[in-house]
Parts: C-alpha cells; structure tokens; sequence
C-alpha cells in the first residue's frame, strides 16, 4: 500500500482550506444540495482535475465525473467518489474527504503510468437530506432510481424552491431523470469506493484513525406511535386502577433495552432510539395521571433478519405491556429502510492491506446512510473507508486530522487499483 | 344510626335540582370562588336555613355559619361542613354534597328536639384552587392561616381581577383576614365532620356506596425534574457510547413504579405519577439520540415518613441510573404539603356505625385535598365520608346517586352528634 506523496498531501490540504474559505457562512459550512455551493465547489474539483490533465464531464443529473482513462476501454472502471453538498451550518469534510481522497488516487496513479482499467472518480449531487428532505438524489439518478415526485419536493430551508427548479438550475436535465433514465450501467463498474469520515463516536473512543466498514445499516422506523392510557387525578386513583400511558411507554422503552443488550451480546448488529417521547401538552400536568404519549421508534442494523425479528419483538413487548398495564400501545407500521451489505471480499482485501501496512483499524457499521450504500444495492461490489472524526458530523466541529486522512486515502488508492482484481471484474 | 326522613331526603333532592339548574353554563356546573356564583348559592342555603329557624350568620372571610343552638353554650359545638364553589364546567355534588347533607343532620336534630351541645354547618368560600391558582381560602382564613400575598393573586378565569377585589365584592373585611385574625377557635369545636363525594374511582370498583377516610393525602412534588444526556445520531452511535435521556428517564420511572408496587404490598399508602414526560420540542427528532427530557414527578401518601422514605429512594434510584447510563438526572428540592390524619376515634365509630347499621363501606385515604385537612391541621379531631361517585370530579358527569347520599348523609349525621363524646370533647 503506496503512502500519498507529500506534495499531493499538500495539494488536499490546501483543497480543503479553499472549500472552508468559500462555503464558511460565518457559523459553520454551507454548500446546499443543487445550489450554488454544491456547484462551485464541484467546479473547483474540476478545474483542479482538469488542469492535472484529467478528464471531465457533467451528467443527466449535473454529477461531476472525473476520470483517468485507462488503456483498455472493455474492462469495466474502477469507480470511487462521494459529495460535495453539505446541511446548513455543517462541517468541511463530511463529504469533501471522499472527493478529495479520490482526486489524490487519480493524480497518484495518472503520476504511475498508464495502466488497462480506466479510473473513476465521482462527485454526486445531494447526498444531503437536509434541502429537499430525501438524501442519494445524484446517485439514486445515476442508475434511473430517482422518484419523478421528489421534483415536486420544496426546499426545507426555503420552500418557495422546488427541487425540480434547483436541478434545473444547477445544469440538470430534469425529463430525462424525471424519466428514470439510467446514466451509468452498473455492468461497467468494476466496483466502487467511497471514503468518509466517521459520523459517530466509534472510532475516537477506540483509538483507531482509520474504519473499514462492513455494512450500512437499514432501518425500520415508527414515525407516529402512542401509548394510550387514560388521564385521571393523580391523587385519588389507586395503583390498580391507573392506565398511565408514561409508565406504558416506559415500561416498553426499558423491555426493548433489555433486548437490546441481549442481541448485542449474541453478535448481532443494532441501535435502537426513541427520538421523539412526549406526554401531551394541550392536557398534561403535573397532577394529572399522563393518558398520552407520542413517541417515535427507530432501529438500525446491518441485517434485515434482524431489523424483523427487533420488529416482531417491539410488537409482541407491546402487546405485553398492554396486558399488564391496561394501556394501548400502537406502534404503527414500520417505514423500512434495507440496510446496504458492502463486498466481503473488498473488506477482505482491505483488512490485509492496513494489517500488511502496520495500520490500526477497526470494522463496524455505517450507521448513516451514504452513497455507497445505492451502488451496492445496485449490484456493484462496494466499499467504504472511515476516517477517524470527532464531533460528529453535520455540524461546523467536525474534527478530522490530516494524518487520519492521509492513512485512510492511502487505503482508498489501494483499493481503487486492487479491488477490481479481488471481486473478479 | 337513624335514616333520613323521606321528606328531607326530598328537600335534598329539590335542594340538588335548585343548585343544578341555577349555576348551569350551558355545559357544566360554574359556581365562582368569592363570586357570584358561590354566593347566590350560599344564600339560597342560608334562606332555607333561616324558613326552618336555624341561626345564620357570616363570618369575616364570608363564610357561612349556620348553627341549631345547644342547651349548653359552655360545651364546644359539634361542627360539619363543606363548600359550595366549583371549578368552571364542573359538576354539582362536589362540595355542595357536603353542605347539603350537614343541613339535613342539623334539621333532623332540630326534630329530634333540644340537646346541650350546639350544632354548626360551616359553608366555606374557595375551596377549588382552579379560580386564584390556591384551595381553602375560607378555611383558611377560619384558623388565621390565610397568606396576605394571596389578596394578589390574580383570577386564572379573568386576570383582570385580582382575589382582594373578589373577596371585598362578596363582604369580606380583607383586612381583618390579612391582618392573619382567627375567626374561630379550634377550642370552640369539639369535632369536625364533612362529606364529600369520591373524586376518585375505588368505590364504583368496589361496589361500596360510603367510604370512610383515615386521612387526607400529602404530596411531596417535583415540578421541574429533568434527564440530561448527550444528544448524537440515531444510526451512528453504538449502544456502549451513548447518553440516552429517554431510556435514563425511563429506566428511574420502571424503578420507582416497581418500589411502589412493593411499598404497596407492605401495606403503605402511595400514589406515584409522572404527569409530564417530554423530550424537547425545538430539537428532538426521530433519528436524535434524546439529549434531554424533562420530566415531573408527583407522590402522594397519608404518611409523611412514607414520602420521605419514597423521596430518598428517588434520590438514590435517580443516582444509581444516572451512573449506569451516564446521564444525569436533576430531580430538583421537593415541594412539600403535609398529610392530614383524620382522627382514629372518629373513624372507628364511623366504622361501628356502619357495621351496626349493615352498611357496606371501606376504609380509604383521600387523594384530594379538603378543607377537613385545614381542621385535622388545626387541632380539631376530623373525619371525612365519602359517596360513591362515577367519572371523577371537576367535570359534568360527575355522578352520584342519591341513594347513596342518603347513606353517607345517615352516618354523617351519627357523627356529628356522637362524635364529641368519641373524641372526649
């Protein structure tokens, strides 16, 4: 696994202090998704790659892709790339690392000579759900999944845009993706890499600058469920004469926990939250016994056999609760998400490399969706390389070091060039 | 323990229907505190009084005192009473049950020709806080425990309009109740007895038409509780990092409820609620690990070492949780109002009576407060019955059955002509 040279460690990091001088809104970091950010920022990527001899072109759905041919057209490219739109007042590198990442292995590997496979990098539009309210819209273009009713999507930091004016805007050619055109052909991807910082507190609490990342986990979510008891006077009802829908919901919280611990010991792959969890406040009172909650249910893992059985499980603690507390519990159906499994064998091939590199690493789950996750269940081999970041994401204290980042594009380069060789395409 | 006469069990049913018909708004039942309402239907009892020669007389806050005079004025007088006042919309037999049946006890004596001790209806002005946000102001003011600052506090109905002003428009001398004035000596009274419909529903579940009360039940609360932890994505933060505020708050409510099944068990009396239960509006969201929840936490009990007991449990629970799920969780001081016992005498009479007269009852606590808390608090031995009554109080369905006022009316009456002698008095 070759290091970056250090004149192109330089180069990213003057890149990334260009993009904080240009998207800096005085609190944090701006680019908005098929807005004048997104696109100048993807226009300085281009310049740059055009000006290192690399070759450019702009989609059906306005995506940037950037690419260093390669001696034989019949072989399918080798594919990475990422985004380069951000939420309102967020972080400089979510995103922008991948991009950034995948110039560097283009230049380095331009720099080796020329080579069969051709080399892609790609820059999406709208990974962001935070402007229309839907993320992967330039990837879900890219092989014809975008929804024509997302055109009809208002900005949620300005409702008087809608996306179908935003795309068309920003240079897109909105019928052809209105009509589910596909703009790349899964077949002519040998596979794909994406590198990204970590959005959790994973990494930084173990110590490991660089993740490998094994699956981007679905999800099943409850939006609008209730626990539906009965308000009455908090003094004079007995114990066994309360429907209280807090201790109801309570009590399913803490059931659900207890599971939760449990499938984590076996092995299993999960988060669970109750985001949302409110007695309501047109009639809740400090003497009242609580007769509604509003709550919302959310689970993750990377297997869908275990988001059903968590499913079946939350259903049947539910239906327990009720009999026992005399509440009424519906959680509603479940909004899915599949989860997104990244190429065993490409994890494979990464996990020797950092081991034959001397490098510490760590596999877990993407929590977060991410572009990658499209092009693997479009059938392309993929995987994700996370870099070390504390903070979190989506907010201007996102911290990721150039060290990480510079071990984690080295992994990115050697996965561009050898991934094509270990899936066999 | 005689039965009402049928004649004034009609007067009671007349006098019910009169009340009803007078203070309907249209959906419930309005009699305001210190206004118009309270009053007519004070004076409509005060005549009555009068046509059948019992003595009227209103004291400094306005309260009414009606008395059939003893042969003996060196002895203190036997006492019953009640309020006449209700919460906007609410329902008739709420205080005016009381009132009602203390007439027919001093009426039927009346018949029942002269006797040594003198017998007193005290109808007391503002029992419901729902109208100046405080209970028993007449009651109060009686013992010389009315607080100045409340002359300021303003209608919850109607802000315009302060308690002063309310109290000097239907006769009161504030000043003389602000000056803290007793006008009444607990010495004077040999005991104290009211009537009062059950605002709860133990004895529709029971099937018991008289309840009798061992004592009125203190509170100890906690308006302003709060969880806090660390607000992080839903997806990308593993179970082992998180701070969750829903599940710490959750976990404290299932460990409190369990402590207060067991408390029952041994025999305790103990109400438990969290009647508000929120996590924070402005920025909670479905895929938000919870950062926060702000909570209320209220328990009620006839004994002051019960809710001491069941305080520093909260106390301890909330800091074992706190350090399990590393939040941290501000319970906040308790604000405190004391039990008042009814007196044990009192109550094994009632029971004898009940038991002699093969009338179905139970023993309860009160959940609510009453002006009998103020007499049990002033050192006048109390007892409290209690009408069986479906849907709660404060509403207009309250529904009580006349039937079962006359019972409880029987053994209000047996009271308070043998409950001097019980007490030694």
């Amino acid at each position: 696994m070759d290091r970056i040279a250090p004149d192109l460690a330089e180069l990213a990091a003057r890149l990334f202090e260009d993009l904080r001088a240009a998207h800096h809104d005085g609190v944090g970091i701006t680019r908005e998704t098929y807005g004048a950010g997104e696109t100048a920022a993807m226009r300085r990527v281009a310049a740059l790659a055009r000006q290192a001899g690399l070759t450019t072109a702009w989609d059906a759905a306005a995506n940037l892709r950037i690419s260093l041919p390669g001696t034989d057209p019949r072989l399918p490219a080798a594919a990475c790339g990422s985004h380069l739109d951000s939420v309102p007042q967020g972080g400089n590198f979510d995103g922008a690392a991948g991009v950034i990442a995948g110039l560097l292995a283009l230049l380095a590997a331009q720099r080796a000579g020329p080579r069969p496979r051709t080399l892609l990098l790609l820059v999406m539009r709208g990974e962001e759900s935070a402007w229309y309210g839907r993320p992967y819209l330039g990837s879900s273009a890219l092989f014809g999944g975008f929804d024509p009713k997302w055109l009809d999507l208002p900005c949620l930091q300005d409702s008087s845009r809608k996306l179908r004016e935003a795309m068309a805007g920003e240079g897109a050619e909105v019928a052809t993706i209105a009509a589910g055109t596909r703009l790349l052909d899964p077949a002519t991807i040998s596979h794909f890499v994406e590198l990204h910082i970590e959005q959790g507190p994973v990494m930084v609490a173990r110590g490991v600058p660089v993740g490998l990342v094994s699956g981007i986990r679905g999800n099943f979510r409850h939006p609008a469920a209730r626990c539906l008891g009965e308000a009455a006077h908090s003094g004079a009802v007995p114990r066994w004469l309360r429907r209280d829908a807090v201790l109801g919901a309570a009590d399913l919280a803490m059931r659900l926990d207890a599971s939760w611990r449990t499938l984590l010991e076996r092995g299993e792959d999960l988060v669970m939250t109750f985001g949302i969890f409110t007695t309501d406040p047109r009639e809740h009172a400090m003497t009242r016994v609580p007769g509604e909650v509003r709550f919302t249910l959310e689970y993750r893992s990377e297997s869908e056999a275990t988001l059903q059985d968590f499913l079946e499980l939350a259903e049947s603690e539910a239906a327990e609760v009720a009999r026992e507390r005399r509440v009424k519990i519906e959680l509603g159906p479940a909004v899915r998400t599949p989860p997104a499994v990244m190429d065993a064998r490409l994890l494979a091939l990464a996990q020797r490399l950092c081991t034959a590199g001397g490098l510490a690493h760590e596999v877990l789950a993407s929590g977060a969706g991410h572009d990658a996750a499209i092009f693997a269940n479009a059938g392309v081999p993929s995987a994700m390389v996370f870099i070390r970041n504390e903070h979190g994401s989506h907010n201007p204290h996102e911290a990721m070091e150039m060290d990480d980042f510079l071990e984690g594009a080295a992994v990115l380069q050697a996965l561009l060039l050898q991934g094509a060789e270990a899936v066999g395409r």
